[in-house]
């Protein structure tokens, strides 16, 4: 059995998630509104940490000042009441017709200064509701047609306005950094920045690029074909796994949002292992909140809801002791050895070693005896099998 | 009709492109092997450039030194009768036995070390043969197993590669540059660096970074369901591509490596515009060579080898006279005038400006018609269809 | 110059095409509904021959009859104002709540009688409007999760809801055939009867089977990544293309819906190949109406949708010019025959042979030059060439 | 812990599963040619029931009658040895050059004959050593270019071969089905009977179709993106789940041939509950072979090969438990109710009703609450979450 999910084990819930209507391109919505208050407080009674939110979820899209200020009030006096948090807050730069050709890379200049100042106002906002982690998904910013868009000039002005964003938390003083969420494809033909690997590329091209970072949702690398947990190790290599969103997706096809685990099993052990297990000496190699963005299937009801949100934190509790337990049993300490997994922690020169001692060690090309080397068996197949068998509690 | 392809057009071939014997997965060679010397001939004949190859395409793997020199001897000879230059070089780790977990990457350390010396070898004879650039495709570098490979380990392990071959042809004094050339997967069940964006971002953690860039294949990009041409545009933007592998690919599948256009025929189009005319006001965004990584057929001989090579150019050479025509076309011009297409181009803030401005411009947000300006139509279905019809010659 | 289009033609379109409010699963509406009498209207201008609809798309949900028989009278009276008909009619068994788990399998047996009350009474509206095709795409007939369906009773339920249609239009006199709409999935994880084999092979088992034939659509089979020139011929084969739905989709992701012609181009190319010249003796292998489902981007305002709905029919006519082009070209017919193509007509067996006598032809086996026959080439590259370059206008 | 694997599970094994020497298309063979007996004798020692074969596994393509006949005998010596049995047999119509545009289909007439007699004469061998599955993969047949082959014609061909074969097993009495493998590409770029939907549609038109059913293979029906336990419910629902072949694939990518299990687990858990539980009253649906299709990863030595064979029956074992307790679990009985799960085989129409009783039943359709019952809730969330606590062993 897993333990009940506790604030210790920092999860947090986008507010559209267990809030999402179920209206999907083909069909109305099945559920109704929820309100922000009970959302919030049902996931602290769940055992949830944190809370997040798009504006335009908290707040309807263009209500005036006082209006706005009543929706904040209400919902900090839901957090208030039950000591949620609120890690991250993003913004909704794609539901408004305005946003059709994108915010920050719409080829509308006005559309573009628009997009801006909404994420500006919202960054105070984040700023004022404790946030740590801003997350912009680019949803809208890509096109369907390669003709229609100057992708060079729209990385260009994607730039611009992610440099404008960090000045703004630097000169405010914000505690506050930028994690952008890549995603290949839905609602555009093609997303720019469609994967972890063209965000990271991106930001290391930033004026501040240390206040910008990842939030990788599981989905949307797999909805390319890509290894989830080979993309956060990369991110987590370049230092910039800032937030993640977990969820569960079937393959590529449309994006599922599945609950967290419910999609590829065995990629999900390997991401909690990952999170848990990778870092130096075994230690977490992420200890940021453990954030659900996932949407509870159309064919639920409001208890359908609930349960899919217990089921999210459920998993995760569940694959984090399949891999405090795969960690600790001998045999695999010994498969992993003799597959050499630590071995390629070890640099492949000797301290100290240039190119110079390496052409000069004969050991290493002239006498090496490549044929001998080459019919040793790695064993990764029983090492994957313990894994899976770990996964299964059956060992 | 297409002009006749000339070394101006800057083609060139993979040796063991018109070489493949057509062996798969699944089946025997359909094909003799063909004399390099033979190859670089005909390629000649067809008004190819240049050829390149990988160091077990020109001398067979574990040969004696004299026999690699005659080899070596026998290729230089053939070049110097044809006038074909070497602008690309690439080594071989991933046929060996050896290197069935990888090079740079392996688990096993002695591998490592091993890959390192076989590639050193290789530079120099790139450096002698005139090459400019140098290709890796780390083919083996990954994993079919999450819990068989430490993926920040091996990322770690790929710069200190990397980092050693840059620091080496810096100080030989080598006009080189290298590339890495990105793959989602096959013959590993994931591949590191799957994507040009990956590849990025990898490149922006070495220490010569200025030395690497990236050899993308149009295959490679498509078999994650990526749109090529973004992914070379964002290379573009970030000054990356060095270098670039032309084929044809049907969708997400194995890698076929078909003729260049005879996969998506419209991204190939968008792709040759963009090579032609997406530099500073309409200049070519690339000068370097036109390189052709694909596989005759495994249904074809050797007559039909030499079609296939032919079939490629003649793409490229069509490719380019309709993309000429489109950006010569006034209603095109019109067109992407009523797109915004160039207004992406302009910088979203004025000159000078900063976000005090821009908060302080009511016209931005507070006073902006959200409404009527979410009315408005990009007409990008018109504009593509125009491109669609330039492509199809029916303008 | 493509000619334009006139109802001899048969061009066809879904009311749900060009009246689609672009409203998708992240984004609000970008244009108004378009009224149904508008639409028969301007697609008649343009040169369309057909309208289509689901009986939501004309009559809103839960209507009163008076009400609904007003629509009706003011869609028949545009109908005979411009001469257009309707060929083809569908039933909306996936908007409404009610049908998230489906219609005719969903788990609920009190909406599965409601589903197929829906589509009687809709089957009595396609006869009194003429229409000779009621297609049936079953949407939301799937599951997300493996054992939250029993396939094999639902396989059973889509059969025994299926024969009860074909009963009553047999008993009715209804001059109406079934045509099945095969979709891999969403906006269900998976969807039941997901390709057009799935589909064959349903009908195989109907009572009426020569009663329901096909309706495959381009997006629905490249979203598996199936050829979809290949799947119409066998559908072709089985005598089953009903119908067929017309769009473009670029590759494994999310229904895109896009113009024809504008995703995969050469595959457009095969089909309408196919379609003008598939039948014996390169006649015709279909007659019915040249349907487009598509949808008009969400970028464009009403211009756009009137701009979009005629690069359809241009597509379908360019690439019908130039299937014929390539038919009547000599150096074609040449290239076919080096590639054998035809001689796939002719049956292996020769007239009246049967095992016996080919058992006893030692020239088909025990003397036959494998090495020799394995050596020739079959020319299929420079064929395909010679096809693309007549796609691209160039011979 | 999973119970041993004996011959009453009736897990078998391909020649060439083991076998495999690991050569792929980017590499040499990592490992030796395995000796048939060994393999019958190492397999028999793992539990396993039988061994199947392509005639080129045991005899080498093109030896004399003497060297053939000595290959069956030793290795009828080694069954006779062991008590492994043979339950399928098959032929390789794919590796030899000739039959680079495939077998059956072949452009080439001369190629169809041969084909048909090396199928002929392995149709004798498999009813000599008692097989009761002949397996027809044919995945030379199909193309890389849409106008390089006439599908109409090839399916007739493939139509023609087939109902030739099955005429000769009814001619000469032997106990013998066919099963057609389907696959949707690799190593052609489109495979003919791409999916379990297109074979089962295809033999619907055979003259003996009674005597031609499927071996769906895990890894392919995923390489389309399509659930592997729908397709089998279909082929069960059909009557023509024949023969299977169980493996791993992750995802829409290359031919994996993964261990069983190393995939996509939850299908996997949900393919064995169905195969155990999906008959009427919960019993077996499936009673034939559990047939390993897979390939020992290139990274393994011989070792890694019995490990890997090993862990296939392992897995299976594994689920079937699972499986077990799921069914078991009052819990689950009760989710399943609250689903409706065994509601859907309840037929839509009451005891004798036709259309003229469901048209007059007002309930259905007038009165029916639309609103009230679209509210419920099916609960399908929660009953994952518990198949997939089942599928950890959680509960």
């Amino acid at each position: 059995m897993a333990p009940r999910p506790t604030p210790a084990d920092k999860f947090s819930f986008g507010l559209w998630t267990v809030g999402w209507t179920a209206r999907d391109p083909f069909g109305e919505a099945t559920r109704e509104e929820l309100d922000a208050v009970e959302a919030v407080h049902r996931l602290a009674e769940l055992g949830a940490y944190g809370i997040t939110f798009h504006d335009d979820d908290l707040i309807p899209f263009g209500v005036d000042a006082a209006t706005r200020d009543q929706h904040i009030a209400r919902f900090r006096k839901a957090l208030d009441e039950t000591g949620l948090v609120v890690p991250m807050v993003t913004t909704n730069l794609f539901t408004h017709p305005v946003f059709k050709d994108g915010g920050f890379t719409s080829n509308d200049r006005d559309i573009r200064r628009y997009a801006l100042r909404k994420v500006l106002r919202n960054v105070d906002l984040a700023a004022e509701l404790g946030a740590k982690t801003f997350v912009m998904w680019g949803g809208r910013e890509g096109s369907e047609y390669d003709v229609a868009k100057d992708v060079q000039a729209a990385l260009e002005r994607y730039r611009e306005g992610v440099n404008l964003l960090t000045q703004y938390v630097v000169d405010r003083g914000y505690d506050l950094r930028f994690a952008i969420e890549p995603k290949p494809n839905e609602p555009r033909g093609d997303i720019l920045l469609p994967t972890v690997g063209h965000a990271l590329a991106f930001i290391s091209t930033l004026e501040h690029s240390e206040l910008v970072g990842l939030n990788p949702e599981v989905g949307h690398e797999q909805m390319a074909g890509l290894n989830y947990a080979h993309g956060i190790a990369q991110a987590l290599w370049q230092g910039k796994l800032f937030h993640l969103d977990l969820n569960g997706q079937r393959g590529i096809k449309y994006d599922q949002d599945l609950v967290f685990g419910h999609g590829d099993l065995i990629n999900a052990f390997a991401l909690v292992d990952l999170l848990e297990h990778g870092g130096p000496e075994g230690a977490p190699a992420y200890t940021g909140p453990r954030h659900f963005d996932y949407k509870p299937s159309r064919t639920e009801d409001i208890a359908g809801v609930w349960a899919s949100a217990e089921a999210n934190m459920r998993m995760y509790l569940l694959l984090k002791e399949r891999a405090a337990a795969f960690r600790a049993d001998p045999e695999v300490a010994e498969a992993l050895a003799a597959s050499k997994v630590a071995e390629l922690a070890q640099p492949t020169l000797n301290p100290g070693e240039t190119y110079t001692e390496l052409l000069a060690d004969t050991s290493a090309f002239e006498t090496f005896d490549v044929d001998a080397t080459a019919a040793k068996g790695f064993g990764f197949v029983r090492l994957n099998q313990l894994a899976v068998e770990h996964l299964l509690g059956a060992r």
